[in-house]
């Protein structure tokens, strides 16, 4: 048992701090004054975003995400701590090394599960970063962390599959430059629970196809990172090659997918909550009331105490994460990697919410991030299935290996 | 002991839930739908909101804060249980019956501590809803929980006084209709702590007032009812007549205020949390998922009872101390009005995010009350000084006790 | 509405509260020194019990609890706050007032159910404290908080009653003076679930009834009171007259027993948590640890506070569940007793793990009374069954409503 | 970074897994016997233990604990996933392998700061379980978790040392085989606050030493393992040769004891969270109310993936803390040290709650070991100084590290 980060780990995370150093951190001003300018289309991307990925991409620091040839070949314990530090600039590094989600759950899915059409027409600009992507999954209508529930058809048609349904909640589709949604529908609803789901390549512009409204998150749009769109499908036709794998292979493909964005996810979460602790001891060691600053109070040094420990252990569960699934697979890392959907959120969330309450009122403004990183936040819990049915998948699998000892 | 409520209380509460059902309840989609309009002034208060006064005043249901003559000479134990029916539509009802805070603070604050020229000149348009009004007392630069803190100065010259200073999150001022600021400061930082600050009107359309942005929370710029501003005054000057009370009297009137007010805060609130376990309840007996409805899921009862629970306990707080401050008064009541400010935001924060988590994606959209009401419920924990404050005051209170028994 | 005791509450209070003072205090330290007695029999209740019964019975402090003839006559809202103030010293003051569970129960049920020959031979005694009772019910094989599992049988055979079964954790039946065994057993168990069961009065020195062992909690076996008994009933033989009410009425009066004794334990319970505050405010005066008092630290104060922010809330929940007790009965009360059961103990723990660390070593040890006010406490999280199945019942409850109003 | 076992290790954890099924588990049903034979000396090692020793010895699993020569030469990360092991039986397991507390912190203690002739005569009893040993450092009558607060004297007066002072909670010096105590207290008063302790031996049969009582932990008197006494020392004379190291040099010996120590009670507490789960998920898979196991119950399933949960990642820190004092020694594993006395006993508290909850009463009996684990974890919240001086004390270095940051 080792804890210390191998060579390359070393050597990329200290590249890639000086960049956030250099290059991202002072680019938060500029991003904030470009979406504040009246003048914006709303949902396109800021400029400010295209010239930090051209300065990350000369520096080498380019879809690291990436295990295989197109990417950086790290692994995910490799690429974990990298990850994190994304997360102290969280609407900002993560694109600038064309390392944001959706599109890097996008890629991963093509480089793995597409044909060389497929990747050729949509992968190759996705590594670019010439064009961005949605993952269409989620449904108003009804409970989707439970694929027997998606009610989207995706039917047979001669040479076409035609596409019918409304997602919403597709992060990233409000902005123009998003050119292709993978979309997860139904092509068999008579097969067995985990047969019946596909996934389909639907162009932007596809007849049929309407962006209908930027999804909220508590009060904010995120159209500096292209929103949550709803989007209906109406009679979409798109050609038979545009399917993913095989009919019947979309729950497969969805779940192979999700083991790494969790990681992705967690990790920046951690960075996150990092960057929220720094906040937090920075400005009680400002800020003075009844007569000495708040970091001398007994209440706040017990935040900060907590806050500490708690991120200490969270961060070690998703590394140790990231090492079984790149020793074992996604399946024997199955139960962590629900642990650390379950875990992470809700601690960062209470730092989150400690470092609010630390700001005052500046804490629930535009004036730090905090806010906006809570809510961003808050949305993990919720996302690819509420906690509450990881844990129950997690605990069933937990009585099972004690009902099989017990006997 | 006796809890039922009394004969006038239950025949308001009675008549008040039919206006709710008849006018509040249909009017929320309309409010929708005039905040949605391209064309409308962002912050102007929508119509909609004058149409409901309307019936409102005509049924009776007006200024029933008020305990005085210019009110419906309810007692704080009165009102209670009406201000907690508001808070089920926080966004009309409030407003329709002229109860909505900061309004109704500073109309108490007029009643009380005005003379007769300031009563007539702001009370009585107010006491018409002709205009609305702010309090500015809360510092972007200094914990202003500490009224020592404050660094807005109001200076005697001649005949007038002149205010310098920066405030922000003054709810209600991003409304062109909000004509009147009630603006704290100190007259005199050489005098003992609690004596330095003046209470002084400061018309909106003063040279040197500048009502600079609309502050947020978690996103929301809370247009519908004025925003929360940024205002600055510099060198604003108003003549010698506008101070309230005598100079020195600030910090006692600020207190005065914040008595009654946290009863209508925390008695809102609860309406809020009634809402937001209906709506969970409705919810869960809807969606379906693995099998069955939510609400037959252990976890989700377990979030339906403890709701339950601490709704019960947290109302019944509020009205002890509503029933204290109408029998031994507001310093007779103080233990429980600290006791009530951090009990319930905290409990209606806990209902909400649970109700959140049983919509899934919905609960943080614009599509269900539930992610701006708990952003708006988050900001009690810190608006008129952090829990923290407060619950340092109470212990103390409680030391001092013990300390006195122990002699 | 009105939160002020009445007079007769007032007076009761007052002649209670000097008994505490001059009487109960006092006697602490004489328990303590009588159950340390080498020489004494261990499962006795210590003589000084009896010895302030005398005083009790003569200053008219005695049977409070009881509201019908037999008893002092208050409603439940009168007797909860005595019960409260009992709870300050909980191994003596119950006990002195002949105000002590399971006793008080079982004379409720005999006042209510028995016949007027099993009043005279069992309630008559017990109201004079000549003798102590036990309420059999709980057993070890099953989960016997869903009453359809109780394995207990009782059998007619003639005139008599055979009973045949095991139960434990029966309260006071240590006691050799505990003379009355209510156990509850089926006597269908072909009948609808709530039909199968019945109660007998079985006395304690029947051939085949045997105490076994007194059970432990945490540690403690409570030996003051009587302890917790395991007991087994073999082919016990009682005439048939010793049947409390009909048979088949053993749930029904199951069920009616509940709410007063639910109003008493968590009466006491508050009791028992203001204590605990007590000992924690005066603990942390005086201890001086990095250079000032504990109770200067901030995180010290913050559980003061909270300790009283709940105490108060819990209290009045208390409060009006007895209330509603006395003006609509169990039934109507049926949330709020179910509320009170699942809220108080948690409180009232919270506050005692709390004064426990403020005690550090001294506050697990025998030296203080808190860590085995809180081993009894702990206990009420599952005594008549677990908090988890009145959560559930409660959630339905509510649940249903909001059915019945959305149709 | 590598999260899996050395063979060292995988091999030791077989062999010792093997030890626990074949010898230590079938031991525990013995253990209650001979606690419960009426015969017995109370204060007595049951003889058990020393079957069991003898076998440990034989096979390899002696003094696993001790790093240098004297024991097995473990590094602490190897040694700390046996101590887990030890922890699923910890009344018997840890002492079977002379391997439990206080014995190891004084061993290691011994090893490392006495001198050849102190070694000679009490290490090398121990290391061969001839004797066992106690640490004389907390008092009853001040925050010792301040070691400036220290009463006891150890005054030089010629070839001697003059001993006074009261200690308490002395794990383990019940038992008439604990020859020899440690004992901390101030040789300087007027040195610096970190240099006027010392450390001495005093052996037990020391005339002025008196072992007053048993200390009790919520009702356990922990006779099993020599208990927890209180113990005065009037006039104690021993020769000056007894001083361990050199005057002033208590508190950094004291520092230096803590670290292993911290390591074996935390992994040991997570070898208890693991018995617990495991309880648990037995209990729960077995026990049927209202027509089902209560492990097909949602809440019990959410207990059961938090406890994971929050197993997996308790672990992760201390075994990182473990890797941390092998590689970087004590002082840079400080934080880290802190952290784990933080987050373990809480985590363990917590799934023990829950354990004993889906126990019903058999949890909080004799009957089941959750109880007792509960009252002796309990206790690691306030050992060694309360958890709230070391979230002070860690935040403190925290808020330096941002304060140095920030310049």
């Amino acid at each position: 048992m080792d804890f210390s980060y191998d060579a390359r780990t070393l050597e990329l995370r200290e590249r890639l701090l000086a960049f956030m150093d250099e290059y991202v951190h002072p680019a938060e001003a500029v991003l904030e004054e470009q979406l504040a300018d009246p003048a914006r289309e709303h949902w396109d991307i800021p400029p400010v975003v295209a010239e930090l990925q051209a300065h990350a991409r000369r520096l080498g620091l380019w879809n690291l995400f990436l295990p295989g040839e197109g990417g950086a070949g790290l692994t995910n314990l490799q690429y974990a701590p990298l990850a994190e530090i994304t997360g102290r600039s969280p609407h900002l590094a993560p694109a600038a090394l064309n390392c944001a989600a959706p599109d890097t759950g996008n890629m991963e899915l093509l480089a793995q599960f597409a044909d060389a059409d497929q990747r050729k027409q949509w992968l190759e600009p996705l590594l670019n970063a010439e064009i961005r992507s949605a993952f269409a999954m989620t449904e108003p209508e009804v409970a989707s962390s439970d694929a027997s529930n998606i009610a989207t058809r995706i039917e047979r048609d001669g040479d076409e599959y035609v596409v019918n349904g409304r997602k919403w909640y597709i992060t990233g589709a409000m902005n123009p430059a998003c050119k292709i949604f993978i979309v997860m529908g139904k092509t068999d609803p008579a097969a067995e629970p985990h047969r019946q789901q596909s996934m389909i390549l639907v162009p932007r512009d596809t007849p049929g196809v309407t962006v209908r409204r930027g999804m909220r998150v508590f009060g904010y749009d995120d159209a500096d990172h292209g929103g949550h769109a709803e989007i209906t499908f109406e009679d979409v036709r798109v050609p038979a090659g545009n399917l993913i794998g095989e009919e019947g292979s979309g729950f497969a493909i969805a779940q192979a997918r999700l083991g790494p964005g969790r990681i992705h996810h967690c990790m920046r979460a951690i960075g996150i909550a990092e960057r929220a602790l720094e906040l937090m001891c920075r400005r009680t060691l400002e800020r003075v009331a009844f007569g000495r600053p708040l970091a001398e109070q007994g209440v706040v040094q017990d935040w900060i105490a907590e806050s500490r420990v708690r991120i200490e252990q969270a961060r070690l569960l998703v590394l140790k994460t990231a090492w079984l699934m790149d020793t074992v697979g996604n399946r024997g890392a199955h139960t962590e990697i629900q642990a650390i959907k379950i875990a992470t959120p809700l601690t960062v969330e209470w730092i989150l919410d400690k470092a609010v309450q630390a700001y005052g009122a500046a804490g629930v403004s535009q004036d730090t991030p905090l806010a906006q990183l809570w809510a961003g936040n808050r949305t993990l819990r919720l996302a690819d299935g509420p906690d509450e049915v990881h844990k129950r998948s997690l605990a069933r699998r937990e009585l099972k290996r004690h009902r099989e000892v017990g006997r």
